[in-house]
């Protein structure tokens, strides 16, 4: 199968990777406006060739990996229309899916089946160098079929990813995509933004932290050329999961300013009981 | 120079172990109320014989270490008064300093050292079986001397606790320590509850969940009948630091209702940069 990536950063790099450390027996090339990026990849064997057009590859691609910001994907998409042939089979990584799939989905050509889905192996630094197979092991991967997707093509993607290094791979709405997310990722980055901001520098807080500090703001080194669009995409929800749990962080400060100590180990137990239920998958270490 | 645990649960039996470890030719007993932990840790060498009772080792004691709940570290202390020799050097392992040494100082006798400390080296699960010297390794510890402390005692305790593996080693006021563990380990714990308790249980987050998620809440796993009496001792800082936290919180939810891409991209920037000065010391992985 010829497997074309379109965009060789962190996520794209790793898909290369994890497809060459898979053994799948598959063609993988690239598109990337970065030439240097594309020699790399070449001579890491990591791609037979780079390219920085569409015109030449993408009309031989079985399988197209988009692995761009989510602000240029529709144009992107858009630039590519012309060269993409019947029953290409196209994905994409990106972090929200209700805006992407409405502006995406009524550009397509009847015969290309753009099954849309999002690798939950986010990695804090971009490029190629810091693209990894081994992020994907064990993670979880979320597919968001809609009504033009074909079965067998999803089908094939699961596999695919499966094939890959995912381990949970789950098929669910773009909607809910949006939602959950909008909690497991999103609401989590405004709160590790939020503490590191709300750190008084002049006390040198390094010197005195333990690991919960550290692992509060591990995700702190964020990517503002890309976040805010993700942000601004899912805000119903993302406003509404930060106002959940600024109700439950008002319920604990009231309860900590009252001395209620009854009320804060109600909270306790609760977050223990649902630690113990999070951490009984056997999770992605 | 002989050595006293008292209390040999997580914390007290990694001292233990930390201290088996270091190769430090030093004579190990430990006080604790459960007899089958002494008889364990008399199998494993981590003591060279465990107590029921202060009664027969603390006027042998060169050094004492209180690893119990901070509630009745008082009772325990005093309790013990009518047994403690002159010379003896005391440290504590309590997460808040000011109500603790305010309560405990006056009933010292004279030529008793107490040194008030913390090692930041906390885990969320208790009992001796959990206990591990890894996790010293590396952390930071800080040691919060008063007047009444002598200061040989104070480079004592700073050397003892790098011999067996903590790296950073902090001397600072009790109200400085209060005021920073507020942030780095009271507030961190506030928003892991606040964060997994705001879930949707129903949605079954756990199938959905990235690495930030499970950052963000590995604290949640919190021991409710130590941290109430934690928090309350150390309201007004931590009600502080919580407000402090909301409010960019609040800036940063503001800026996603309002699409304001630009406060979004500063407060990223901003977060962006203090996460890599956090990390740039090399700190403990």
């Amino acid at each position: 199968m010829k497997i074309v990536i379109v965009g060789l950063g962190n996520i794209g790099g790793s898909f290369a990777l994890a497809i060459k450390e898979s053994g799948l027996n598959h063609e993988v090339y690239a598109i990337d406006k970065d030439i240097e990026t594309l020699r790399t990849a070449e001579e890491q064997n990591l791609i037979i060739q780079g390219f920085e057009s569409p015109s030449e590859i993408i009309p031989k691609a079985d399988f197209i990996i988009f692995s761009v910001y989510p602000l240029i994907l529709e144009d992107v998409v858009r630039s590519y229309i012309p060269y993409l042939s019947d029953g290409t089979i196209i994905t994409d990584v990106t972090g929200v899916k209700r805006n992407i799939i409405g502006s995406i989905e009524p550009l397509l050509p009847e015969n290309v089946d753009f099954i849309f889905s999002h690798p939950m192996a986010g990695r804090e630094n971009s490029g190629l160098a810091f693209a990894s197979a081994k992020v994907f092991q064990g993670a979880n991967y979320l597919i968001t079929p809609t009504p033009r997707n074909k079965t067998e093509n999803v089908q094939f993607l699961s596999q695919f990813v499966k094939d890959i290094g995912f381990r949970n791979i789950s098929e669910i709405t773009p909607e809910f995509h949006d939602e959950i997310i909008g909690f497991t990722s999103q609401l989590t980055h405004t709160i590790a933004i939020s503490l590191i901001n709300s750190d008084l520098v002049e006390r040198n807080t390094k010197q005195y932290t333990g690991d919960s500090y550290r692992d509060l703001t591990r995700i702190a080194n964020i990517n503002e050329k890309l976040w805010p669009e993700l942000f601004i995409m899912n805000k119903d929800y993302l406003v509404e999961h930060i106002d959940n749990f600024k109700h439950q962080l008002d319920k604990l400060s009231t309860a900590i300013k009252d001395e209620d100590v009854k009320t804060m180990e109600e909270m306790m137990v609760e977050s223990k009981v649902r630690y113990h239920d999070l951490h009984s998958l056997d999770m992605k270490e």
